[in-house]
């Protein structure tokens, strides 16, 4: 797809944000720009954002399907996906299911230790501040969110981990934890946005414990893009894959 | 006071308890040690240990007059407090008024901004994991308190922020932010514990903006110990004043 640089509204760690013709309606596209620890480490790593997109438009329609509303409109190519056109809250909500990660070093968590109900941890997405973990009357006095704003993102955050955690289990997929943005439309309706792929979540089989997601780079591992290709293939159906002439 | 080393239940920072001869009292011997920076900055300060016994428990009386329940009990002599035996909830519970200190750091508020209502912030008091701030959904995943401990704790808090901002600000003391704890009593009510002293509170003039608390030592500033003897003199009343014949 060859996007006019000129229409892009915003360009973020890993997706650029192009306008379109329909004032209501972006088109994001999915880099292959791979990033951890706060930024410090970097590298290009191909095909990452053709089955980032994959994965993230299959789950977004998932989430729709379920009744809830998001910025997904559709993928026109793999790589690209048309979005709602959101103004974004500036909030990393992430929900735990496992311990792992910066958890298990910031709290006394055991390795594995499972959560339920799930911990929801909200962190303030600033570079600057280092998106430093909030509370809601710290959310409530930046004015991120109001009361009511926080009590819909909390309960639409566990309906689409409910969603989620049911389709991937099925799948022999773990979901420990994962990260979602939200935004608002037009009408002021809290949307989800953003993307749930291996960039923002936490994937594992749930026979062998193997990681499927971001971690592989975090840990300096290879077979990162295996890895989310495994993900693409696991989710995607048939359909999905004969449209796309996916040939894992 | 002799205090036999062998009764020693707990060595604070700042604070020694002792066992008394009743099982469900303790005496708590104020220490001269300060500390800042997570303990990095240490001092030893003559009479701070005096001067926070008398305000601590000026305020901790003020704080039983309006109602609440506390662990003070009374003030043998200065220095000293005679405090009802707590299982203690390790949670720092930060009321702030008005944003300063570490909250500038790591939140975008501006300096002196006020907060309507305060923020309620709980941090987690455990040294190995340097008291990270929680959110209710890690207090509970950790243990630390039930949704219905955390309800209390909040109103208790908020009452507490209320009654003590409304006794300083009537003699010429702002109130920007103090650390409280709670314990339970043998029958598992939450109760107030610990200390309310410049130790645990910012405490400015209103008219100077002066700081009487120990940011002064914090900022490695002189008048450490003149602060908080100001602070004693402020509000402490003729009485006692007579009772220990203090003579500011």
């Amino acid at each position: 797809m060859n996007l006019d640089k000129r229409n892009l509204l915003y360009r973020g760690k890993a997706k650029d944000v192009y306008a379109t013709s329909h004032p209501h309606q972006v088109l994001v596209k999915f880099r292959d720009d791979i990033t951890a620890g706060d930024g410090k480490k970097k590298e290009i790593m191909g095909l990452k954002g053709y089955y980032n997109s994959l994965i993230s438009a299959k789950l977004f329609q998932i989430l729709e399907d379920a009744g809830i509303k998001t910025q997904y409109l559709g993928l026109p190519e793999p790589g690209y996906i048309l979005s709602l056109k959101l103004d974004m809250i500036p909030l990393e909500v992430i929900t735990r299911n496992i311990a792992a990660g910066s958890l298990l070093r910031r709290f006394p968590f055991q390795e594995g230790q499972t959560f339920k109900p799930p911990i929801i941890q909200m962190d303030f997405k600033n570079d600057e501040y280092h998106d430093p973990m909030l509370n809601d009357d710290i959310i409530l006095a930046l004015e991120l969110a109001t009361r009511e704003d926080l009590e819909i993102i909390r309960e639409t955050t566990l309906k689409i981990n409910q969603v989620l955690k049911d389709f991937l289990e099925e799948r022999g997929l773990l979901f420990p934890d994962f990260k979602i943005e939200y935004g608002r439309d037009q009408d002021g309706n809290i949307v989800l946005g953003d993307e749930i792929s291996p960039d923002t979540c936490r994937f594992w089989d749930s026979e062998t414990c193997d990681i499927l997601d971001k971690d592989l780079f975090r840990k300096g591992e290879s077979g990162v893009i295996e890895a989310y290709q495994k993900v693409a293939n696991i989710i995607l159906d048939e359909k999905d894959k004969k449209k796309w002439n996916l040939d894992f």
